[in-house]
């Protein structure tokens, strides 16, 4: 298996100021092509720290994968670090200086001087061209320290993630295909809300065990659980055994049979499409539309439908109705339920669902009204509390949360539960099930 | 000063399954606390590869801060590691049994037998409480590879980011503060929402270069810049010099009348807090209330605001006007006026700004409309077109961005335009000012 060294540059990720979302993403890339990441690191903006996390990697890894530090300022050092791990010298390259012009004429702008910086590139590196960006990337072959010949192929692309992203898939994928001769791993990914990691690894652990029995692949499969509240992903992964063998996709197929109902009813589908993506495509199949009443969640549940393309068919829109003014005046809730009961209690949240189902126009609408905190909370209502409701033409369906936590968590784990409500309902009329979607 | 390295443990973190949300986390607590980080490191769950980064880090560095590995199933290895690593047994810690069994007695559960794992630590080392989370940490002193004697405190932490969190403030901080004398590092962070990392870069390093000429701890001082579109952040930063001089609080201070000057109008504001805590915060010294009205954004101007603690008090609630049918219903927006220009047009972002100032009653109302993709683009209004409107008493102000990138960046940077928006116009009303907030 090909193995490689992911290597993120920039003070800004050792400091807290920007979380390293960079390397989920080339990771992930790097699991699709069945590139085995066995480390990961961030350095700082400094020549000699960026130079050894180099000849590390040229000391074990086929590929070591770089982001960060290509750009304009005195504090990006990626080029002149491969330039000295490679042993050769920074030479401008003219056709890099023709394209950042022509960028920023056509932009209007005249170039500063400073920009030219990033057309000096690693003699004899590749460059790789970045359509969106300055800041131009490059291939080279690092020395392996002991014998001096190439060794490990470094690409790096610039710290930007759009940029960082497409770099990767038209210039530095193609690269790594050419290279390196790579096999496909499959995986299995079950999806839960509702369960816990340890109940549900109790219930899971003995179908693996009783699966590696059947064949050497299956015997090899690697079992991850990652939980990111509400959520818990069960993986089974067919990375290979000491001889070479992995798992067939079909043989990791077989195993929802047993896995998916073993999960119920937390588990809302198998592969990699989430939550969001599934009720949309749902709705859209069956013609269906979705409103959103959101509280204390505050839009998220609004944002969550929208990040999916294509939403615009079946989410029509929502009320945030954070006071309870707005409660009354555009979801028609009766200030005297609020009165009567707080603006967190089931007959409120089935009153806001009805009202933005009826206000909205939608065949379906999901209300959410809680305590997200760090006020607002009592003994009877503590900060976590939050009801969730679902309207539908054939009746609303109703659940409190008991949650845990600090105010974000606390709203995104709601926005989720909401989702997972919509969802569970769907399943409940005949409108949707449990199946595999990627 | 104290260096560390930072290892985050889990194969999600390579293989893109999970953002290593951990490491920016603890990189901002070392800063903060003066600690250097120098290295960040994630490796997979397997004892090899964690012993040898633990072993790197006792190399070089006085602390390791670990999160992940800690829960409960078969893939969880770090206790494993940390014993190998110090040449010692694992022990079962009865205090972290009986804490374990009672948090699962408390919500009525019986513990599953695999949890008791979690109560094996490394012989010697320090227990550390987990009150939200079953997995108990532990802290320990990593022998110097070469001398065999104490070297390097490790402390290990849960990966779930909440617990994480908890006790690395409770309870890692302060044997940290025990261990070492951590002297404090200054900041300054100046936030700019509107102009370009390399266009800042021209304005600001003559300034900076001038500045570095007025003390030894000015000439040491290092400069950052933090792009994550549309927001750039110029960070100034007290790191000590090769003698130790480092810059004052009053030094770094002092800068503000010569940088915030020369990046208007774009920054928005000097210091940690962000742009809706500022706008929520100025809103209420006003007595203000805000509403939104989104398209294209889906919930996320509301979702940004609502995520500040206390917003309630001015932030009353909005409108997802997702479908032309919602916004023309609920904002009162003319269906001649869609028709005439297009959902995405000025003369339609501003009828519903106005629209959500009246249907929400609120003092100020944002609204967003425009094309996110990846459908939906035409020649005149390619995707990236974004009409925001800002509405109040004294009148509605309009501005139309031209945005490129993906779905997802164009639906955060609209919203972050959204609140910069309302942020001018309060400035132009002499509302507010660009000011110190942390």
């Amino acid at each position: 298996m090909v193995s490689a060294q992911i290597l993120t540059v920039g003070d800004e990720l050792l400091s807290g100021d920007t979380v390293n979302s960079n390397l989920a993403y080339l990771g992930e890339r790097c699991r699709r092509a069945g590139i085995s990441v066995l480390r990961a690191v961030s350095v700082r903006d400094r020549v000699g720290e960026i130079v050894a996390a180099l000849r590390d990697a040229a000391g074990w890894a086929d590929l070591c994968l770089v982001s960060g530090g290509l750009g304009p300022t005195s504090d990006d050092l990626t080029a002149e670090a491969v330039a000295v791990a490679c042993g050769v010298d920074l030479v401008r390259n003219e056709e890099a200086v023709a394209v950042m012009t022509e960028m920023f004429a056509k932009f209007g702008r005249p170039m500063p001087d400073i920009n030219r910086k990033q057309a000096d590139l690693p003699g004899g590196a590749d460059m790789l061209a970045n359509p969106i960006g300055t800041a131009p990337g490059f291939a080279a072959w690092l020395p392996d320290p002991a014998e001096g010949g190439r060794r490990c192929l470094v690409a790096c692309m610039p710290g930007v993630p759009r940029e960082m992203r497409r770099m990767m898939a038209e210039q530095v994928e193609p690269r790594i295909q050419r290279a390196f001769a790579l096999p496909a791993v499959f995986r299995r990914i079950y999806r839960a809300i509702g369960r816990g990691e340890s109940a549900i690894a109790v219930d899971i652990e003995p179908i693996i065990a009783a699966a590696r029995t059947r064949s050497p692949g299956l015997a090899a499969v690697y079992l991850h659980y990652r939980a990111a509240a509400p959520q818990v992903l069960v993986i089974v992964e067919g990375t290979p055994g000491p001889n070479g063998e992995r798992a067939t996709a079909e043989e990791l197929a077989a195993l929802d049979r047993e896995i998916a109902p073993a999960l119920q009813p937390a588990v809302y589908g198998i592969g990699e499409a989430d939550l969001a993506e599934r009720l949309i495509a749902a709705l859209a199949r069956n013609g269906q539309t979705l409103g959103t009443a959101e509280s204390c969640t505050g839009g998220r549940v609004g944002a969550l439908c929208t990040g999916v393309p294509g939403s615009s068919a079946v989410y029509l829109g929502g009320v945030i109705a954070y006071h309870n003014y707005i409660k009354v005046r555009l979801l028609g809730v009766d200030q005297g339920l609020i009165d009567a009961n707080g603006a967190v209690s089931e007959p409120v949240a089935r009153a806001m669902a009805d009202g933005a189902r009826r206000a909205l126009g939608t065949d379906f609408a999901v209300a959410v009204t809680g305590i997200a905190g760090p006020g607002g909370g009592t003994e009877e209502k503590p900060v976590g509390t939050v009801d969730v409701a679902v309207s539908d033409a054939g009746g609303t369906t109703y659940k409190r949360l008991k949650l845990f936590g600090e105010r974000a968590l606390i709203q995104h784990v709601s926005a989720m539960w909401a989702l997972k409500m919509v969802w569970d309902r769907m399943i409940e009329l005949g409108l949707t099930e449990v199946g595999v979607q990627d």
